[in-house]
């Protein structure tokens, strides 16, 4: 692990960092936000998941979301989206492959290879952090945005051992339901819708049920935003915690689309609540 | 002028705008954060100029103003940091022409047919906003970040019957002193120093003296910040502050840098300080 860069802020500090990751075969980055005070002190921590096309760096640049972490005491991970390097196969879409690889761990060659986020973000960068940063990994939680949403999600629920809270921005929760979602699947997962309900939010809901003494899930939407209908439909999740009784915090909002400008206006309220479970 | 896109943001919004510029001969781009509620009133507003390299884009996505300013009732402008275009004469170096229009009136050719930013900004934008948005000519306020406090400094004393407040964050107080402003005065305005002078804030804070009655100047720096010794020099500034007796809040801040983190630590002192001049 390098650091590659450290800046003051709020107190606290952002650092950029890469490390060459076993599971997925390559050089990865993220960040890390140390809030101030932490000295020897073993602090909560959240990792933050990013949307298609994006790298570690969106949330960290555009999110705004250290102010509230430096007062909650929370440290704050942003890791990439998908495996990096020449040697990585891609794709010439934007919504597959690098910049997308939908937290997932692929079974079909030849993304199977480096395309292992799910292992990634759950075990390896975890376990990373933990040692190298004032981080409690007892006290962990997990969020993102779009591609991110989903995968904080179904990180959480397939993980709740590790994960004790989470949230999302705008999810993709049901990516065997949505063009997006679909796509992804059939090419990192192949045909078998089976295996694709491993990775769909909605699904692991129903399929988990038990939900009376989980903490309640934190999702914002934006009622302006282009991928509502046909990509996102959070009424799909809302459904599935109704049928097992999970409860949930879906916050519609008009006027707020599906960027960046959107998640610092809310980012403050998902920094406190993943605090207040942790 | 043509809206090119508008975000939801803190119960306001964030729109992006391009428009035929006369004084630069370029069509140029900025941003406009509306706080809620404006209705018809004509509210505050402040104009932010970014550094060496920078567009419209980097304050507006990482400097995180706009929760403060939607609280405070203020609205923000961001306008690009040169003229634009391919008709635009450019050079290869970061530090100079395009991305770095140093906020003044070019005199030598071929920069003097487009770069004209000091007018452009104080005069032909500033009067675009006025009649646009619910923006009080009457109360405004200016400020900015390395070349762009610079900028905001020399034409707030410039133009005091204009700019009511102004601050800055890791300003470049004396351009004649430093090697980025030798460079790009020498080459925007030829070899007279007394030329230099009318855009360099130590000089004019000299020469307008007859300070007591303007508001405190706000002036946050960096202790981290690699350009401190060389390049921005904020001592020159201070001492030209007690010759003439301007009221001057110059906060040196350990552990902080050059960069957006820094500022977005301290962005809502700085709009708080408009806000109440204003």
């Amino acid at each position: 692990m390098e650091k590659l860069s450290e800046h003051g802020c709020f107190g606290g500090q952002v650092a950029y960092y890469k490390h060459n990751a076993e599971t997925v075969g390559c050089e990865m980055r993220f960040t890390v936000f140390t809030p101030p005070g932490a000295g020897g002190k073993k602090l909560p921590f959240v990792t933050f998941l990013a949307g298609l096309t994006c790298t570690e760096d969106n949330f960290t640049l555009k999110a705004a979301a250290y102010k509230e972490a430096a007062q909650s005491g929370l440290v704050v991970i942003a890791p990439d989206t998908s495996p990096r390097g020449d040697h990585v196969p891609d794709d010439d879409a934007w919504d597959f492959a690098k910049g997308a690889g939908f937290y997932l761990d692929a079974t079909q060659s030849p993304w199977d290879r480096n395309y292992r986020m799910a292992s990634y973000i759950a075990q390896e960068l975890n376990g990373l952090i933990v040692e190298n940063f004032p981080a409690d990994a007892a006290r962990q939680g997990i969020l993102g945005h779009s591609m991110g949403g989903h995968g904080a999600l179904t990180l959480y629920l397939k993980n709740q051992d590790i994960y004790k809270s989470v949230s999302a921005f705008a999810p993709i929760v049901a990516p065997s339901q949505c063009p997006w979602g679909r796509k992804a699947l059939s090419k990192y997962l192949g045909d078998d819708p089976a295996v694709w309900a491993e990775y769909d939010a909605v699904a692991l809901m129903k399929k988990y049920g038990n939900a009376a003494s989980r903490p309640t899930i934190l999702i914002d939407q934006g009622r302006d935003d282009p991928y509502l209908e046909e990509q996102l439909k959070p009424h799909l999740f809302e459904e599935a915690c109704v049928f097992v009784g999970q409860k949930l915090d879906l916050r519609r909002h008009a006027g707020y689309d599906h960027g960046y400008f959107f998640i610092q206006t809310f980012i403050e309220d998902h920094i406190r609540h993943h605090r207040e479970i942790l």
